[in-house]
């Protein structure tokens, strides 16, 4: 009767305990409680909302539900690095070889695609070799010789995560901030790191499309943090145009070998550059902002972050020289290039769009089964705000099915337009 | 995707339309839409509601999910009778026999007990040979043969309500108006009948504890049965004490056929007939509400409901000599007297409680498995309001399993207690 007293007290507006939270995550994991009573719990929750020590309670006891990785062997003070997701978000490529090229010890786990949104693994995965399942000791052993690993978030860490959220996916219960909140910070918790720098994405291309929903975020996820002993800091940045001009798993690889060696668009090279400063500064490595730019800066121009991205991929038995000949990488042959129809600005009414774009030329669209193509996606010719002539190539589409092209183009013509008055470029940084 | 929007549109406070509440439903029964999906759903419809022409498309969707049964082969305007549920609430047992013999041909298909309160089935059944389980065919004859029959649900009527009742069940939603609104007039519409009474219980032995709640859920019911083109109408009666004093189901038939025979409680009688004669003004036999109750009074001083409920007993299998020999029931051998400990009057703080320690005398309560014990329950010996003396007998226990005392003496303390103020009784039948 207790599950049933637990549903009814979130659905009447009851604030649960420590208890109520442990007994509702440890019964969902070991089946006392039902799929469909957690189901409704969930519901209950997204309505009724979880204040920040109800969000600090389940956050715990979800990371109790599975192992933790231990650091205490590893030098200094690890700093890892998390985006709640969005479209062409290559920066984790550029950022985690950089701060560990600056000294920083980084142990990143990371996820799959999800919805329009890019997951690094899969970008990882189209380097060939690259093996992203790493054991626990495999992981920690790579931390010390490298500084650096990136790799899947392993099955007996946070069980509870992989389970919940596998019943919000269905439920119409993924958008709640407390829950959102919950399922970051219990991953990092469990991977280890004390200190947690978060990549809060903002606009049509990321889950929480407004700055008000994205502070609310930024504010739970670092109380929370606070709550369980974690450092967590957070940036707010702009997701209402792709992150640099590719989106897609190879082509976003290649984007971030470029500005690594010195070249790529500038909004990566600029984001990366603070992301890193930022884990410079968390791990105690230079006290003042500006310094740790300058630190990072001299990392990234004198190709020292390429070097430690070589040393990373080779580590984890990826063909390295992809790194100096990125032309390795192994890029869809179909090429489509959609023109303006008009005179005028360039217009991204929908980001995520842009990302369901690419997710369907890849075939890892929602709904279908089986390999994705790695090879596939698309590249901006024309950013955000460009001004654009009739005729003028505006995006390039890269494929290896054909029968992709019409559902991508579809998605495409709802993302983007040719408007008559310039539209708004909101600064990359917000806050 | 479709199932998913849906969940969320409701989530957020939406409407539904007749599409989308038919592809619920249809989804749900045929497997499509999950267990965890649907029950996200009744927590969203739960907290954010369903207006009455939801309720009314969710009905009929319901109702489409089975067969219905086919009355139009019987003479006259059945009228079928349902009450939301109380403790020691026998009135079907009387009225149904009762309207009968007044010229009602009355299709009653009946549920199980459910939580702290009764199932006329499950009193039925006390009677040696009474078979419930009637084909739609036997069911229909008996009408035409007899006039009455009380029958349970078959599994093809109204399936999607069965399946839906067992995620309420776990999940905390069982106590929405429009759930419970759609659930009743489902099964009653399939039932065949187009007249409807309905005695909604309030108070603490309802699953409706006050008056306004009961007030919405009878306005819900007759607008919903309207627009299923039914004519429902609703009795509010009280269930703050039970209705007459016998709890568990022989004792409970015992009672039943004390008041078809003459005896009984004053409050069992006036219900009865009060509910008898709203029915034969809603056949169109009698105009007048005087006039009808003046017929059914005659039917059940003359012998004739008893007389009636004789032939039902019989074509259903059943042994009809308990209505002129009541001791052919069995009643529990083991008896208790629970006893005032003060000088006062008594009163009925949770009415619930005693319906609960009747069930765990039968062994029927939450939980516990395996045949019930329908020989066993209570006889309130005092009634609410009744002055007490210390030491004057208040309830007896009927038992056959000495164990299971325990749970019900304490669910009694908490049920009933001797006051220093006489308690408010209120009137029986309240709108």
């Amino acid at each position: 009767m207790i599950s049933y007293e637990l549903i009814a007290k979130k659905r009447d507006g009851g604030r649960h305990d420590r208890q109520e939270l442990e007994f509702l995550i440890d019964g969902f994991v070991s089946g006392r409680i039902t799929d469909p009573q957690m189901a409704a719990w969930l519901m209950a929750a997204y309505l009724r909302g979880l204040d920040s020590r109800e969000t600090a309670y389940l956050t715990e006891a979800m990371v109790a539900s599975g192992k933790t990785v231990d650091l205490s062997g590893v030098d200094g003070e690890p700093v890892d690095k998390h985006s709640t997701g969005g479209v062409g978000d290559k920066a984790t490529l550029v950022v985690v070889p950089l701060a560990a090229a600056a000294g920083v010890t980084v142990p990143k786990l990371s996820g799959r695609a999800l919805g329009h949104t890019g997951g690094t693994l899969d970008k990882l995965e189209s380097i060939s070799g690259f093996r992203a399942g790493l054991s626990v000791a495999e992981f920690v052993g790579q931390l010390k010789s490298v500084g650096a690993a990136i790799a899947a978030q392993t099955a007996d860490l946070v069980p509870a995560d992989k389970k919940i959220y596998a019943l919000r996916d269905q439920t119409a219960t993924v958008a709640s901030i407390p829950l959102i909140a919950a399922s970051i910070i219990s991953k990092k918790a469990a991977g280890g790191a004390k200190n947690i720098l978060i990549d809060v994405k903002t606009g049509s291309g990321a889950f929480m499309p407004t700055l008000a929903e994205s502070r609310e975020l930024a504010a739970v996820l670092t109380e929370v943090g606070d709550g369980l002993g974690l450092k967590v800091r957070c940036l707010i940045t702009d997701m209402s145009r792709p992150l640099g001009r590719a989106v897609g798993n190879a082509l976003e690889v290649k984007e971030a070998i470029d500005c690594l060696t010195g070249g790529g668009p500038a909004d990566l090279r600029e984001l990366s550059v603070r992301l890193a400063a930022l884990m410079v500064e968390m791990a105690g490595l230079v006290a003042d902002p500006d310094g740790a730019v300058r630190l990072v800066t001299k990392c990234l121009d004198s190709g020292q972050g390429a070097q430690k991205f070589k040393e990373m991929i080779a580590a984890q038995g990826g063909d390295s020289r992809v790194v100096d000949s990125p032309d390795l990488l192994s890029v869809a042959p179909g090429r489509r290039v959609i023109a303006a129809e008009s005179d005028g600005w360039l217009n991204i009414a929908d980001c995520g769009r842009l990302g369901l774009a690419s997710a369907v030329l890849a075939g890892g669209h929602l709904g279908e089964k089986g390999q994705i193509d790695r090879s596939a996606g698309l590249v901006m010719l024309a950013k955000l705000g460009d001004p654009v002539k009739t005729g003028d190539p505006l995006i390039e589409l890269y494929y290896s099915d054909k029968d992709r092209l019409e559902a991508a183009g579809a998605a495409i013509a709802e993302a983007i337009g040719v408007v008559s008055a310039r539209p708004e470029v909101r600064p990359l940084i917000r806050e």
